[in-house]
């Protein structure tokens, strides 16, 4: 066990050092199940799944491994600019890696809310790195959003 | 000065006693500057405001005072549902009064936060409210949005 330093604590009244535990807790304890894409999903599918799961994102992948991401913002920005939504495919206006700010299970919640806020982002794809034919590949195993640092900050802060 | 009770700190190397920052931090201290417009405004320029802005809610008042909040979901509904966003004002599809929450400026961050998670809101309109001929009206002063409070959540957890 690592040896607490700067403080002393009484733990006698249910106070919790809630300074150690946002830095305690993981990705893996507080991500949420994504919403994914094939690339060939046209706009308005994509726009219909976003409503359906009421999420700001969703993840798109191709042949199982994560190649960009699509948010309210991209849809709303391809409509305005005149897309076709019945033909289009997510694949056009996603992000598209490695322009992807990603997250790790192991990661801290810290860590993921510092890339969110850092990079201006809505969310983190959660993944799993492989390598196959000496190219890095990623699994999408979840999803960081800025309501699950807002519901941990809610958790730690009603302790 | 409030008594310290349930831990003791020895306050030599500079960890906070973050839950008891957690519920001293105010609205009023982290709040963002809102984007407001007028009931009036098509929903094109509605959206143009959010894009120039970035943000992801737009607040409307009428007379100064809030009557509104439209959303970049309410917006991409809007467009897929075949409005006219040139001719529709932002007045008919925005969520209206008395069915917006609300937050005021010396309510808790955490108060704030938990607003925003139990009712699934992107933001909160921070509020002063007025009596006015018998009536409740609410002059708008900021906003507070799940990027607030994780961003609050990354300065904390930092210390």
């Amino acid at each position: 066990a690592r040896p607490k330093v700067g403080y002393l604590y009484s733990g006698n009244n249910g106070v919790n050092i809630i300074s150690e535990q946002i830095r305690k807790t993981r990705v893996s304890d507080i991500k949420s199940i994504p919403v994914i894409v094939d690339e060939q999903t046209s706009l308005y599918d994509g726009i219909v799944a976003l409503f359906l799961e009421d999420v700001g994102s969703i993840y798109v992948v191709s042949k199982g491994y994560l190649t960009g991401v699509v948010s309210r913002k991209d849809f709303l920005k391809s409509i305005m600019g005149g897309m076709e939504i019945h033909k289009v495919p997510v694949g056009l206006i996603m992000t598209r890696m490695p322009n992807i700010v990603l997250t790790y299970p192991h990661e801290t919640a810290l860590e993921a809310a510092i890339k969110i806020i850092e990079h201006e982002v809505d969310s983190l794809p959660v993944v799993e790195k492989e390598i196959i034919g000496g190219k890095e590949l990623f699994k999408v195993v979840g999803k960081i959003s800025k309501t699950n640092i807002a519901r941990l900050f809610v958790e730690l802060g009603r302790q």
